[in-house]
């Protein structure tokens, strides 16, 4: 982080004002686009984006959310295609911290939260290494849109006094390596990101280690997109839910989840015929 | 939530395109704030304060937030204030109701996201048993902010597999009653919202059981406000630490806060410099 002292931000603003500005240096800007619909993004993310001059995407963010760029800024997508070249993290890495020593401004744009499973650590290093600015404009996770939409709290009084989040995503298909004692206690909202394939494993753990067969759970899909769905069951029918739907998906798993309702993605117009 | 038919939808636009549309029903809008930087709501938090017509607000919300509503919007602070009536949260759930079914337009405010230690559900469940559409806007909880600006991940490669998220506060200065056992395992962050004033006995129960009293942790104050203040310390440091700070805090332990940096808000003009 760069922490320009007072007196350097003062003659900054008199250079503005005065003549033409020396060229500030590149930054990267690792931004959380939120979850999915536009609308979740933040005004700072928003800001970030129309001041980037190159943008370097994960595949989960929408063209409606990068046509948000300038658009001269140049777009590199990190996604991983089966048909391409798949730029490892290393890879990533690497080219935010060359993009902003060329003096260019680098958004890292990334679904969700740059923090939460995101990687994003990773990359504010290799800025901190190579003595890049590096700032986080942080997102709306997508466990908070999945529990937005169906209506479910992840804490709850009474049923639920904390929440977790994991990832379900392990190498090479293998199941991940979690800590089931913990994540079985009840009155405990437990949200797995990147769940959908371990969803039979992950729930047969669950109860392996004794959570109740019958504690409320929901698989949302592409929470908050116009394409989202919800499947509202238990942890003894997670397995076969699971087995229904197919694209990005939540786990979400604990007593709060007995408020969920199933369904689709509420309609954007809700918001205009309310206010009609 | 309702779910009006594709049909019904249809009629909707052609009446708004053709005529006046028929008077709509009052709903409750659940919205994140964010925590505290306006630049932190989403395009669809402040799309829905400015459809408010009622605003019922907690103390944690600025009024730089507040004033994204509607001048002729009525404004209701729900905060908790010694020298006045405080709301009970039945007493906010049935103004809710009762004013949307007074036909209004009703946005229930809170900081950061209202599923997380927000109350929110206990709000929705007032409006569903009321038969009142009720909405949630998910906002950027505390913990992504303050992890943003610390430079912290919440989660990270071989230090952070997950993070869980409780709450410090408990029934008249009694200690929570939390699962250490589960909290005090390694590879794990933990965020404690409204953790300040309980910070010793906090550290002392994780580090009894078997938390590494070295375990990186930071205290964030007033995160993503003007005013915030970032202490980093260990967890044997956290009693300490805390008697230093006074405002709204989080504390947020685990291997990966080994990455954050100490200090005060990043200033907003350095995204201004940065395009500059």
């Amino acid at each position: 982080m760069r922490h320009p002292s007072d007196s350097q931000r003062r003659a900054d603003r008199l250079v503005v004002l005065g003549g033409k500005p020396p060229r500030a240096p590149g930054a990267v800007w690792l931004v959380g686009a939120g979850p999915g619909d536009p609308e979740l993004l933040t005004i700072k993310a928003l800001k970030a984006l129309q001041g980037a001059q190159v943008v370097v995407h994960d595949g989960l963010v929408s063209d409606e959310i990068l046509d948000l760029a300038p658009a001269g800024a140049r777009r590199i997508s990190v996604a991983k295609r089966k048909s391409r070249h798949t730029y490892s993290q290393g890879e990533i890495n690497r080219m935010l911290v060359a993009f902003a020593l060329e003096g260019l401004n680098v958004v890292r744009l990334k679904g969700g939260d740059p923090f939460i499973f995101g990687r994003g650590g990773e990359e504010l290093e290799a800025c901190r290494e190579a003595g890049v600015a590096c700032h986080v404009v942080p997102g709306v996770t997508a466990a908070l849109a999945a529990s937005a939409s169906a209506g479910a709290p992840l804490t709850h009084r009474g049923s639920a006094q904390a929440v977790t989040f994991v990832t379900g995503h392990a190498a090479k298909g293998a199941e991940p390596d979690l800590d089931w004692t913990s994540l079985a206690r009840p009155n405990h909202t437990v949200v797995i990101y990147m769940g959908l394939s371990m969803a039979a494993p992950i729930a047969a753990r669950l109860m392996a280690a004794g959570r109740d067969p019958a504690t409320p759970a929901m698989i949302v899909e592409n929470a908050s997109r116009a394409d989202e769905r919800r499947v509202v069951t238990t942890v003894a029918g997670l397995a076969e839910a699971a087995a229904a739907l197919g694209g990005p998906a939540l786990l979400v798993i604990g007593e709060a989840m007995a408020l969920a309702r199933e369904g689709e993605a509420e309609n954007e117009t809700l918001l205009k015929e309310a206010r009609a």
